[in-house]
């Protein structure tokens, strides 16, 4: 794991001079170092982040800071994240291949990867503020977020090789706990960076005290924290997600732990939820079609992963889970229990999205989606209808019959005045 | 953890040459090793076991060897479970104080404990084979499991610390690998260990037979797989535990694990239940009367348990999990966020009992309460007994209203001519 001794945050001036002798970086770039650009674009919450440019090409170099970059020195964060990134980024490429950059390099005492650089793709929650549709986008993200639950569990992986890989992964504690206090708690009380738009009073009060909810969010923190599936990306929104028009890929798994196989996808749920809620802000006279398009990808997200869950089942279930000697070896279906996995998956999905859609209204760090809307009295009520959908998908997470009727709850909180 | 390199096997007459020069073993049972006798007791299924009597008093030496003692060295198992017994002897001494035995010196290389003799303490098994009472049996085990579960949880426990254990445990593969085969698997199909009662048959084939039941187990499996709530012991049956006819003491826990609050305390009344069903060709006169008393421990171990629980909820929650920041700061009762956490470890622990009294009569490794009974004709039946109330127990484990009502399933099988 990386210790601070030695490290020194790089800066636009002297990135070339550090990095001249990384070969597969000038493979990439070119050779001649005095002849990059370098160029800084961290726009995320806690890193460096610059693009490299020579003459044959560009990559990305990404650093951590040693404290949250969104917040500044008051909260330091170690390092040893990029040692997380890096070994989440092997994994998911091994796991779902092609779904994220390729790492051409790995300093661990400057916590730097050296990657791929995406092009002309763009953050995919800038796309769906703008109003740009996807081709393939839910193939691909149900395809990448049942992958990687798969065959990242003792579905597929022997136990041993899975057993060490917790270990490995247990030892980052302070990423996951950001996640801990801002996603699963702060929401639900007054803390100390919260805030929420001006208008939200009422609706904030109403959900802090529904101690049924907080019942359920807290049990679904005691899952997250205590429950070792398979490794998940763990902050899986649409800005960590890269798209063309016609392509897309997943970034910085600097969140990975191994968590429960439903919590991915309900957070991108999620994301994908509070974007339609936006939508009546961003768009006037292509807003029914692009909310539709929304929706849409939501249902197909959850049906491809289904899809390819149900495909894995069948042709890579070689861990002790659930084996075929019990099953299919005895003349017996296995779709029972597929059926059953898959049924707490979703309910694991359905609490998270709905956590997430409070947090990134309520705690820290909120989203671009709502952000923009620079008029907090139109803010307000979109939000509003998010915040009260979280609760519900959070109360009814145990038997909703799945991701049309989600998409329907959408179609009813977009109709309701709640402010 | 321990390597092979210079690991020797004890034999009772190298022991006292070779431990000689331990202080703190010289101090319990005198220092003049000349005299020291040795006797070799282990009748356990892994390891070697000493008795070493000095003119002061005496001790144990307990000893991993290279492989299952059960079986042979066809089956190698890693010496470094010594060093997960002692790590959870350490912690449930802390957690549990008074509950286990005295750890008076660890040896790593050797894979070896030196403890404290138990005296005249015996196995609990035998106690409950013989018809003898224990004088605060339930409430020793109540609290024995509650303040395992609650303080080696994030109920308490702050995370950094957790996680950092986690890690640790998470080196432990081998041993919980025969749990995961053989309580969960191996008895729902015919894997290769396996034996049972003649007459069974019937029995075993109806089991085998009912898909939703092995979901059921393969769902329980995935939670101990994967779910680090707290560390179990992780073999709490009637043979880990040793009594004088009023106080009683927990052993081996060599198994122990990060996983689900549920789990010893389900494994633990699954062996009193075995015990309960065993009695009519155990006992004559006083069948009904000792027969009433098991059922007594398990309502008194299971009210112990949460009336424990609750003490701890209310008086030591500090860790990261149901913060009093969301609740009783707020002047919200958390009571609903206690009875939904005690509901899942029940939920847990009746379907993990059910898998248990499984195991015990189809699997490797049967227990003495039936296997005992010589005449194959008297135990058939009282298995099947057990059986079926296993079978009913996962079924029904997700809305069992509690233990009373174990209790009364206990009674109604009890009368049932299964055969």
């Amino acid at each position: 794991m990386v210790e601070d001794a030695g490290y020194e945050a790089l800066n636009v001036d002297t990135l070339a001079t550090r990095l001249q002798g990384v070969a597969s970086l000038s493979e990439v770039v070119g050779g001649d170092a005095a002849g990059w650009t370098v160029t800084e674009v961290g726009d995320g919450n806690l890193n460096l982040v610059f693009i490299v440019e020579g003459g044959a090409g560009k990559a990305i170099v990404k650093q951590a800071l040693p404290y949250v970059r969104l917040v500044g020195d008051s909260w330091p964060l170690p390092l040893y994240r990029a040692f997380y990134e890096h070994h989440a980024l092997i994994r998911q490429e091994k796991r779902a291949p092609g779904s994220v950059p390729q790492v051409l390099h790995y300093d661990e005492p400057q916590a730097m990867i050296v990657m791929e650089f995406l092009e002309p793709h763009i953050i995919l929650r800038r796309k769906l503020i703008n109003g740009e549709k996807v081709e393939g986008l839910a193939a691909f993200l149900g395809n990448f977020c049942a992958q990687t639950a798969f065959r990242g569990s003792e579905l597929s992986m022997a136990s041993a090789e899975k057993k060490a890989d917790v270990g490995l992964f247990s030892g980052n504690v302070e990423i996951p706990a950001i996640t801990e206090a801002l996603v699963f708690t702060d929401p639900y009380y007054s803390a100390e960076m919260n805030n929420h738009t001006a208008g939200l009073d009422g609706v904030v009060a109403t959900l802090r005290a529904d101690t049924a909810l907080k019942v359920k969010a807290q049990m679904m923190l005691q899952r997250f924290a205590s429950n070792t599936e398979t490794m998940v990306h763990g902050d899986l929104h649409s800005g960590s997600i890269m798209s063309t028009d016609t392509s897309s890929r997943v970034i910085d798994p600097e969140f990975a732990q191994y968590g429960p196989m439903g919590f991915d996808i309900g957070m991108l749920i999620a994301n994908f939820l509070m974007s339609y809620f936006s939508q009546p802000a961003h768009r006037a006279d292509d807003l029914d079609d692009y909310q539709s398009w929304i929706l849409q990808v939501i249902a197909d997200t959850c049906a491809g992963f289904e899809t390819e869950f149900r495909r894995l089942w069948a042709t890579e279930r070689t861990g002790m889970l659930y084996p075929k000697s019990l099953f299919e070896d005895q003349g017996q279906d296995s779709k029972p229990a597929c059926d059953a996995v898959l049924a707490h998956i979703w309910q694991d999905a359905w609490a998270v999205c709905g956590i997430e859609m409070h947090r990134r209204c309520l705690s820290l760090a909120h989203n671009a989606d709502f952000e923009d809307i620079a008029d907090e009295a139109i803010r307000a009520p979109l939000e509003a209808r998010n915040l009260m959908m979280g609760a519900d998908l959070i109360h009814r997470s145990q038997d909703l019959s799945g991701a049309s009727a989600v998409c329907d709850m959408a179609r009813a909180y977009n109709e309701r005045d709640i402010l």
